[in-house]
């Protein structure tokens, strides 16, 4: 035997024996050890490996019982010649390759549109700064508690419930929990022939769409909306209703007339996060009734409202039963697994169950018992509660992050929860570039384009994520977007140079700020009032209810101004240069870069502070 | 707290602290316990539950780590308020169900057809007999292996490739085990590009039939052949053209001329078990290059030729590369894992890629990883050793009680391996009924009708299989089916009163037989020659080339033949009642019921023994 065969990795999760055993393996199926060989004895062999010899001796014995071996009296262990029966042998005729690409081409029966898609490079956790959404950091995969879950769905009693052919039931223990533990939290009550499991959520959507759509069923989908939907629709040959999305989420008017089905992600909007208002819930079920058409509301991040209470989902609200709710565990269970199901009528659970098994039978049962475990043992919730409180964290320090470097040239949609935001630019900044050049620069943000089906795509908009990027990192990264912003629009409007204003220092800006208010906005649309008083404190209130106040100090030095607030931009202090032209005031920074802008009411006015300065 | 809502169930498979955690869990999470109510102490929920009052702690901690409960200083521990914010309560309202069946009947386009089919009962397990084919018996379920290459699968390195997003690849690892480990053995050459996972093989099916057919694509199915693969062609409205099944498989002649995918199942035809012989192999494929047709081989149980070696996979033997091969791990791993494969050109591989990304991503990412191990650590290969020889010795145990108990009224398929038997009785017997009856009885067999799609269903054939019966059972249920029939048969012809002929005995059933030559059939349909000599002794030989012989002895007794065979027969002892009309011999058993006949070659003549006679 050629000693070179067996490498033992010492970085390997395998033991020593395992790996011994599978290169054994590996050799004997491979030809590597020619039948009739004889193999080095259990000393020799651990000699040459520098192991233990029970450890040798312990895995020819497993593969002697198993048949890999045998062992001929007083000369030694061979390959036994009874493994490789069985085995074709390839005949070495290589294929003349007749089918080239352009005959497949015509084999291919509606295959799937080839639009434009977005896919992050697959090493995306390499990259320092990766804002996408539903890409997660493994670090939160809560692998202890699924090891427990896994650990008992293998023991004896369960593996006969799994193992066996189900013909198209799901395990009974997984729908309990669903039906128990995750719907309740969303409002919703289901008996067990309302609830089916699928290969995740695009399984859920995918057989929906085969079964309640054809060409003769109009669908109104959002717009922007996820790409996937669309093509499953567009395989159905489904007329395309492209229904605009506002602050309140998807609109409800007349263009809805008509339709069979209304697609809708009422929890967040995919992908704006906007989060639908209860009177638009309530608008959109009215119109349901009146006009007969089924609701499909695809809740895949539910419970993410990290500013008030989340809202009742539509099904829970629906006295019609008209609402198909469609869901996943891969939030908190990883998309891995591929967990998702289908709370709808019993009628229409019936139909989709048939046309399941017909796809794919059902999803594997070895993962529902697992995660019937995991949920059973409170583990769904609790990490539940985890994760919401990581993102939390997270989508706070976006949302200030933003504010703080972003708020010139940016707004975000009017999200209050999520795990994503969108971001609107300056209608001239085109958003591809700054996306590929971001990506040079480490930093991941999401192109928004293959998001539209209509021509209606805003070349000024981009996605920011938070499920793969660690609480720390994201003011790094988003101050590095920032200079990146900073410089590809250098030269643009809004320089130091090109504006056209005054540039106060000293004693006059001084006089020019004291006990003035200054009105600005925030990245997300909030307003937000600063009044500067005279003894050089200062006070902030933001929101439209005034939610968010502070308390901080400025002063002046020279020809900068000085800020501090307690809490908000980090507390740290800021250095601006101030232009005024009109009642509009400007602050660049050190370098002469565009910061923040507000409008100026001045205690004395604004014809005062120029009668000083002419 | 209600002591009665802990109860602790000693026979579960979860330890005591974990059955603690469940249950407060569950109590929490459905309100038996309120927020604010004081929990009890750990030393009294040890005392009630009678448990060490450390396991309680160890509950009681954890859950106060997780948040579930908190700790409040000198007054104990409560349920925190905070698990149950961001749920939706039900608003009690309940549908008015304006949808009944009918409202939803019309909603559904292109539902599964709703055919005849077979399931076999759900607690399929518990009958003595259960000869249904494709059913395992969990008993042979790898679970020590299994539970090994799951541990491993979720190892931190394990869980970091697998629990992220993967867009729309496989395990790299599985599909290189597939290419090295499984692939060859049936003489199969693949790239990684060539390769694609699927949720089992029906999903496999499922894509292509959705991306090579449609209305304009004639494809030729198997008749009989498998229910599901014509109802997913049906949705695509293909033509279809239902190609015969005989001794060889599937037949290959003009009716195949302008189809445009022809599917088959060479290894083990499904239904009948029939291996497509290498003639019929290499004309398929002379006819598909000629007519430019696409073959869909459906190798799903390959490797099971109890006869002979195996033949070499159509996919190994194509120079043209235009088979589709698709197959599964389900024979050994448990189909309740959903896990195939297809193996094809690149350029199908890549859509049939898309398309599934589109239908469900991909498969559990978990289970691909823990197939791999299992794979790699060799398990796979000694497993299907081990299945083989378990398979062997059923396929064989079956073979001989049919030869024993029903060789006088029914013949099998030319089989030479597989997991089930395809039996046809005589043409006017209803096998529904004796399905029915059986099963009253504990034995289950299949029906064949749900098999055809054309009217060509006999009714005199029905289906047994070895997957979910131990070899120990299988005489019995065979001896059991065979009283059955006797008692469903009594009244019609062959019986002991309806056959005219002469009961012989004595020294004239002696002479009768002495030195003659009889020639009989197996149940499958092989020759069997068996010579009885002066001596007593006896000499038998059977199928076509004689590749099966015994010896034994025979006698008389007043009116009983007696024989006995070395091996054949159980090498038990047989007692038969003789009637003889012309050249041909029949044998009653004691109740006078019909066990076996015969030609007889008398050494004197027939002529000379009806002299004696008269």
């Amino acid at each position: 035997m050629n000693e070179a065969i067996i490498y033992l990795d010492p970085d390997s999760r395998l033991s020593l024996q395992a790996q011994i055993r599978q290169k054994l393996v590996e050799g004997i199926v491979l030809g590597a050890f020619p039948v009739g060989q004889r193999l080095p004895s259990s000393r020799k062999l651990a000699e040459q490996l520098n192991v233990a010899r029970n450890t040798v001796v312990l895995v020819y014995q497993q593969l002697l019982d198993e048949g890999y071996l045998i062992s001929r009296e007083r000369s030694g262990i061979f390959v036994n010649a009874a493994v490789l029966e069985g085995r074709v042998s390839f005949d070495g005729k290589s294929r003349t390759q007749l089918y080239k690409s352009s005959h497949w081409q015509q084999r291919f029966k509606h295959t799937p549109m080839m639009d434009a898609e977005f896919l992050p490079p697959p090493n995306w956790q390499q990259y320092p700064y990766p804002f996408i959404d539903g890409y997660f950091d493994t670090a939160l995969f809560p692998a202890r508690e699924w090891r427990e879950a896994s650990r008992l769905a293998l023991g004896m009693r369960e593996i006969n419930e799994w193992a066996g052919e189900s013909g198209d039931a799901d395990d009974a223990m997984l729908v309990e929990q669903i039906r128990t533990r995750i719907l309740p939290r969303r409002g919703i009550q289901a008996g067990p022939d309302e609830i089916l499991v699928t290969v995740g959520t695009q399984q859920a959507l995918y057989i929906l769409s085969e079964l309640l759509v054809d060409s003769t069923v109009p669908v109104a989908v959002e717009e922007p909306g996820y790409p996937d939907l669309r093509r499953m629709l567009a395989r159905r040959g489904a007329p395309l209703v492209h229904q605009p999305v506002d602050d309140e989420g998807m609109q409800v008017d007349t263009r809805l007339d008509g339709c069979g089905l209304v697609y809708v992600t009422p929890s967040h909007q995919a992908p704006t996060a906007v989060t639908m208002s209860m009177e638009r819930r309530r608008a959109l079920l009215e119109k349901a009734n009146q006009q007969d058409f089924l609701v499909l509301e695809d809740d895949f991040e539910f419970e993410s409202n990290f500013l008030q209470q989340p809202h009742p989902a539509l099904r829970s609200i629906d006295s019609e039963n008209r609402v198909v709710y469609v869901s996943c565990l891969s939030k908190v269970l990883s998309s891995g697994l591929r967990l998702g199901f289908i709370v709808a009528a019993a009628e229409l659970i019936s139909q989709a169950r048939r046309l399941r098994r017909l796809m794919v039978r059902h999803p594997a049962l070895n993962n529902q018992r697992a995660a019937a475990f995991f949920l059973s043992l409170g583990h769904y919730d609790s990490f539940m509660m985890h994760l919401h409180r990581i993102f939390r964290e997270r989508w706070t320090e976006l949302r200030l992050a933003l504010n703080f470097y972003l708020v010139e040239h940016f707004e975000t949609t009017r999200a209050q929860g999520g795990t994503s935001y969108w971001l609107r630019g300056p209608d001239d900044m085109d958003m591809d570039f700054l996306v590929e050049q971001a990506a040079r620069r480490g930093i991941l943000i999401e192109p928004v384009r293959h998001y539209y089906a209509t021509e209606n795509a805003p070349i000024n908009c981009f996605r920011m994520g938070i499920t793969g990027i660690p609480t720390e990192k994201i003011r790094e990264g988003v101050a590095a977007l920032a200079d990146l912003l900073q410089q590809l629009t250098r030269g643009d409007a809004d320089t130091w140079q090109q504006w056209s204003g005054y540039a106060l220092e000293g004693e006059i800006l001084r006089s020019a700020l004291c006990e003035s208010t200054l009105l600005c906005k925030t990245v997300y649309g909030d307003p937000c009032t600063i009044k500067l008083l005279a003894d050089g404190s200062m006070y902030g209130r933001a929101g439209y209810a005034n939610e968010d106040t502070d308390t901080g100090e400025w002063w002046v030095d020279g020809e900068f101004w000085h800020r501090r607030w307690r809490r908000w931009s980090y507390g740290e202090e800021a250095v601006y240069r101030t232009v005024i032209r009109g009642d509009a005031i400007k602050w660049f920074d050190r370098d002469y870069k565009l910061v923040e802008s507000a409008v100026v009411r001045p205690a004395q006015g604004v014809d005062a502070i120029r009668d000083d300065l002419d």
